[in-house]
């Protein structure tokens, strides 16, 4: 299959073009969709959308206590899918929850989550990844700005633009605690990065990023075009659903606030992964699903 | 002089109760301030006091050209009084500023600024300590958070809480670029830190505080007690003034927007060093000043 968003290939970064609609059902069908036209215009233009109160106060709760006992449950367990901070032993992610957890299962197939990402998509979709990020008071650490859908792109071989990020807050999220900061309209540039891609990577890019880094300069030009830098904020039970290419980052948290969320990544089903574009090896299904079924039919 | 804030001299973490006021001058003198009463009550409750456009854009121009030219002259300077970043060798604050450099030191002696510092503090003034601090795009580490006030009285035996810090924003000050953190009303407790004062300590404190560190239970209370956390955002120009005892901290700057600023410590002259609380030997005249004529008479 032709590479249409070659990366780690050259020695110059380079910003190409996005080759791929970000919204992918035709927007005259905008009277059709789940969510409003302000809504989708938001998401076509800043690749992030941030929806308020999405979650009922009781489903908040439910899901608070879901987390809690999956990390307790895995305290002492030695798993490629509990990722663990750098500095310490508290457990920093948790991966393919949704496969492994009956209760995240449903919560991956809740029908108002689906009906927005089906319409994204322009199709059925299934679960690329999933995972519970735990970043605690005082100790979470900062996770430098990247595109997933590089990484996806070249690690995993998802051929197209065509997933959504979806992260649940479980904690409120504030400016302070660790927020997930993203570069507003930068889903329209794929920024192709420097350097090779090694074997098994991603057992130490799930800690930090070190290929598939985009450049200062290239950042700093996604910035000055997109204005700026966004912080979504919200309450436990807000959503923010943003486009895999979104250049996206977060800070570190030394507040006492812990910032918890459910992250989960929609694909299209027109979408599925082929063989990596790097040429290495696959990662594993926990990371990057190919054995799934359809989750729904829109 | 008897140690009316013991710190590193318990095993156990303390929080106790501040002993001086917040605001020296009698609040019945109001009406004479150089900042409104609701500036006043603002300072007095929170701890610290946010000004906008403080000063001009001509004079904003003039301090980023002066620091800029300072840290450019640094490059290859060797000297106890410029710091650079842990991991890479860029320049992150230069000490003394006020002293060494005419222009700074006009700066410091501005009657704006010395007016209010002189409320505050009820007396005459002199600076205990300046520097510039840059905190670069993409590079800026974080602080953890800290009472100067614990550092100045246990190292530098600075007796009561009666000085006052400012922060000039010397770049555009958002929640994303590793912005000062502070806790409102912590001003009012102390938190008597758990370790004993290794000699030189500042050598390493002035990278990364290892003594005089607040225990995260602590930490939790004030954050309860002041309702959060506040970040202070702001143009170039801006000022923030804060209470030599709040409790402040900040976070890394990942952004491409460098955040810059000229920090004076305003002291008064009824509030003079003597010998370190800690018993340990002075620290050097550049981080705490000892040889100072009075700045100004109010």
């Amino acid at each position: 299959m032709e590479d249409l968003y070659p990366s780690r290939k050259k020695d110059q970064p380079e910003i190409l073009e996005r080759k791929d609609p970000v919204i992918h059902t035709d927007r005259s069908n905008d009277k059709g969709a789940p969510i409003s036209k302000e809504q989708l215009d938001s998401y076509d233009k800043n690749g992030f959308l941030q929806i308020e109160n999405f979650f009922s106060d009781e489903e908040v709760k439910d899901m608070q206590k879901a987390i809690f006992e999956l990390q307790d449950s895995n305290k002492d367990v030695t798993s490629d899918k509990v990722i663990r901070e750098p500095e310490s032993d508290d457990i920093r992610s948790i991966f393919h929850v949704h496969h492994d957890d009956n209760y995240f299962k449903d919560v991956a197939n809740d029908q108002r989550l689906l009906d927005i990402v089906n319409h994204l998509l322009g199709s059925d979709v299934y679960i690329h990844q999933s995972r519970i990020n735990y970043k605690p008071g005082f100790k979470g650490k900062e996770f430098d700005w990247h595109s997933d859908f590089e990484t996806w792109h070249v690690e995993d071989g998802m051929p197209r633009m065509r997933a959504v990020s979806l992260s649940i807050a479980l904690s409120d999220n504030y400016t302070f605690n660790g927020p997930l900061m993203l570069i507003p309209g930068s889903q329209n540039y794929y920024v192709s990065c420097v350097g090779e891609t090694p074997d098994n990577n991603y057992k130490e890019s799930l800690k930090k990023q070190k290929f598939g880094v985009p450049d200062e300069e290239s950042l700093r030009r996604l910035a000055e075009k997109g204005g700026g830098i966004s912080v979504p904020t919200g309450k436990a039970g807000s959503i923010t659903l943003f486009e895999c290419n979104t250049m996206h980052g977060s800070t570190s948290n030394i507040t006492p606030y812990p910032r918890n969320n459910l992250f989960m990544v929609y694909n299209s089903v027109e979408n599925r992964l082929v063989e990596p574009f790097s040429g290495s090896k696959k990662r594993p299904e926990y990371i990057a699903v190919r054995d799934s079924g359809v989750l729904t039919i829109s």
